[in-house]
């Protein structure tokens, strides 16, 4: 960290700045500049913030040299992650591909799809038990029944479950029945949840919130790693700008970005990323070329009469076609 | 709700999307547009979501005509809502102004801290006991402790509490001791916090997320309501943009159109919506002068030295002479 | 277009609305929604803006339809624009590619990248002789003299020349040498420069504004279309959203959502959009993958010396090695 | 300037960049920090940008500590600019108000609105002669027609006019005829445009770009400055963000930050920053509580009927009223 300091700082000011960086246990260096003063600070500033200098009255603004996550960085930890469910993997240089229904609404509807893409390839099942919906009048989600649904489709296809946990409450049920455990968008800053889910060592597809940089994904794992949870997978899903002829504006640069700069893995979800399934297929194609380890894409048998995110789901026509695309892509750029 | 449908459409298609329309319940309009034709839906479809017509290949795009929110809507109760807290009010016309530290760090600061803004004319404390943090290895708050500090401050100057609720595990403490309870930014959409927040039927401040909309916080606040708690607090903190040089971009312009769109009150944060200490004071100033109905900000009596947001937290003194500039334009626009 | 009216407007000022509708030649339609009455407008609305309704006391809001572009517009004019210049094409299905540098510097450095972007299968060459700089201080382009040095390396390389025109008082230098005429990022809405460069009748390559929306870059491409020109590619060069890590953020869910609003080529800048060397060859695979028509690439033979842009140009090595690699994904995907 | 090296740089590649530093009158300086070793550079580094050292291979990033405006820096020219025509000043701590039309139309409506305006209290009067619009079949302006009915409004009211400039050709007649030039939002990075209007030695009021940063509009100015025009005024317009209730989000706060940055006059838009004529009055209000030199505001007799922007513009009834609360709050934040 660098503390640049205002012009004509007054000397005693600027003992005791010095001091202060000192009793922290930090070693402290002049640094000049055009017509600038700077103090520079070595040591352990992985506790230290910003703030914690930025109110002495001589200081102009502070500089962060370093990232503040540890156990994400590549830096640290050059070797990949490499998840694996049984004989399904994320992160082996292999595409992964996740498929399924945005809400699980029945045995009949959840059976269904999951054997449809299973017989495609997909190699994860994806299903909404509990849903985050922005209007209290919209349908949550089945809860336990839907889980319940999911453990039925997994016995059936063999695919493990990746689901999304929204509260504190299901932690038990997560952590016997469901193989990854999903942290939506809107939770990915939502402290509590992270703190006691990094305990249960599982599987976690942790999503970037619609408002979130890429450091602070990374913050985001580094409190589910910091709680034991080394087996996470990274997901960019959209971001929102000021565009609104899709539902968010998908980040693919975060793909090579995120690679560059934490061994986890990273997935790709161009169903939330876009809002409308036409462009599904062109994103996940980009998403391939672009290096991601994987995809998140929904799925639906009727997606007219889907019970949330009809317009963005394909239906299983569509995707065992893309399925074989991805299939050649992926093998144009890892040739 | 308008069903714009594509050029050319299929009269048998056609036929099939107002035969599902019928069956929820609505009455179909054909409206002629410049070579455009589109179905109208009249009847309730505050259950509805557009994703449902979106996905008939007939269908070009769909039209939203009303706000999803009801309860939070001035068009429905036109009427200004007034939360009272024994003596102090939100939305009576007055200005509240809810001042205290970011973090309760120990007896003495918050009682100091207190008793100081309490003397220059504030009405609400505020005071975190829980700290939603982005680094696992930041100060997390006092926990339980800090809400007892903030009950003995709250016995000392007669002010009642404004605290952050981060987990359902903390409901019964938090309806117990808290007066008012905070749903921060990052919880804006956990629906989970809120459904059993709003069962609590007591005052809270509804804090708006950096990326959400203003038709995204009236959900929040319907949730809220639709669980029972109809006291809510809207507050404006800044929204995350391209601009570096604050912390975020405070939204002035969402007070005059919160005002218009609901009759809850609205609250202004310039501390976090800056982020620097300086620019506290004139945008406290401009969103008295843009109508809000009361302010919350950040105020230690050693920012340098604080655990968390020193860097945007004033100083006692400041804050008394900010009280009287805030009496003169408050009684300037509202003379 | 459609006009909702406030709840409760009075019969004759409705009338006085439906009056000055009609007054324009349009046919006003009554339609019923949920608590809410509204006019539909048909007939031609193509010189109409929503202000014209807007302010009529009656009026809530007022909802558009239909697309403000015509001669872009995919729907009136279904077959794709195909661009030639000599043998060199955009948008019939082949891979464009336009390579180069930031600046043309000097005769030995434009000439030694044309002739090794031209040896690994580029198809245009870029370089800049006007340059807008965000600094008074900086490099600001050779101007005419770059000019010179890129006809100059046309005629050694058979390569058509791509370069960017600032100011209306080059029009009749680049009429007569350049073969494809940029419009920058930051004058994509210089009005005065769109509707003069939209005399000439050459082709255009039309880059999206940081700022800019999908459709107000198909409003940029009409002011050039209105003038006579039609031989326009667009080009998606990254947009300016709160994420740092990269210089924009590229937005290349564009690319399939521009190729189903227009009928124009869809070329991507991965260099510009990016802003880091690294991420140009993910991001032009990712490009290729999502379907665009063509690729815009900054190309470097001492990237470390380059006087604008060093940080985001590849060396001629690295283009010729994702030339191969863009080959391979552009077969995979059109198989 | 601080380099900051990748970690095991080898000697000679350090070597190198050093000998590439010193080479452009640079010292450098060894800086330590944790795990991190950096090369501080000092000396007159205005001409130098990042990328002339990002693109060494041993370089992980390069942090800019200083600003690169200069002549509009309040750092180097600590006192206030003040800008006078005749009587009527920006800057002076005083309120400027800028009223006017969008369009002038014609004498009649631009003389009515002008001498409304000037009797309730208005200092400078705008109306556009030529005007940006988004779409080619839009009004585009009376032209000099518009200039002349200008100069009319001005010789009966004694009010300087400011006027939009878009294009190099109407130099002289701007020189010639108007007081302060308008340079608009979308042509803030036009740089041809600045470079010939910095050297008319005229005030100038520079709007802010949608999508552009305070440090860029101060780069900007720093364009306008660097050809001799030092009466500029900086004009907070609103920004593009993700939000849609409003046309764009007015930054208030840029007006503290700008103040502290530069010596510079501060105006405020709040009708192109809101959109919507209801929310002119409060954010005026709150742009003057904010501490603006001034405010620029659309007025128009029959808003309804305005050939362009009468959504957001007022009567000069509200105008009126408007100017005795600004009048009120002006005095209640300088007592």
């Amino acid at each position: 960290m660098i503390a640049v300091l205002k012009p004509n700082a007054a000397p005693e000011k600027e003992a005791e700045l010095r001091q202060y960086m000192q009793s922290l246990g930090l070693t402290v260096q002049d640094i000049a500049g055009e017509s600038t003063h700077m103090l520079g600070m070595a040591g352990d500033t992985s506790h230290l913030t910003p703030d914690m200098f930025a109110r002495f009255d001589i200081v102009d603004h502070i500089v962060k040299v370093r990232e503040s996550y540890k156990l994400a960085n590549r830096r640290f930890h050059p070797d990949n992650t490499v998840i694996r469910c049984g004989n399904h993997v994320i992160g082996d240089g292999s595409l992964a591909v996740i498929a399924g229904p945005c809400s699980v609404e029945s045995e009949e509807q959840i059976l269904s799809i999951a054997r449809d893409v299973a017989r495609s390839g997909a190699t994860f099942l994806r299903g909404g038990a509990f849903k985050p919906r922005s209007s209290p009048y919209a349908f949550q989600g089945m809860g336990m029944d839907g889980l319940e649904l999911l453990k039925i489709a997994r016995s059936k296809t063999g695919l493990p479950i990746v689901t999304e946990l929204m509260d504190n409450s299901h932690l038990d049920a997560f952590e016997k029945y469901v193989d990854v455990i999903q942290i939506g968008a809107r939770n990915m800053q939502n402290f509590s949840l992270l703190r006691e889910v990094g305990r249960l060592k599982k599987p976690i597809l942790l999503k970037r919130g619609l408002a979130n940089t890429i450091d602070e994904l990374l913050m985001a794992a580094e409190y589910l790693m910091a709680g034991g949870s080394f087996d996470i997978a990274l997901c960019e899903r959209g971001i929102r700008t000021f565009e609104t002829a899709t539902r968010n504006t998908l980040d693919l640069s975060a793909v090579p970005v995120l690679k560059a700069k934490t061994h986890l893995p990273v997935v790709v979800d161009p169903s939330h990323g876009t809002g409308h399934w036409e462009l599904v297929e062109p994103m996940a194609l980009a998403a391939t070329a672009a290096g991601a380890d994987g995809l998140i894409i929904e799925v639906h048998n009727t997606p007219h009469l889907a019970l949330c995110d009809g317009a963005q789901s394909i239906t299983p026509e569509v995707f065992h076609t893309l399925m074989d695309k991805l299939r050649r892509v992926h093998e144009a750029v890892n040739r």
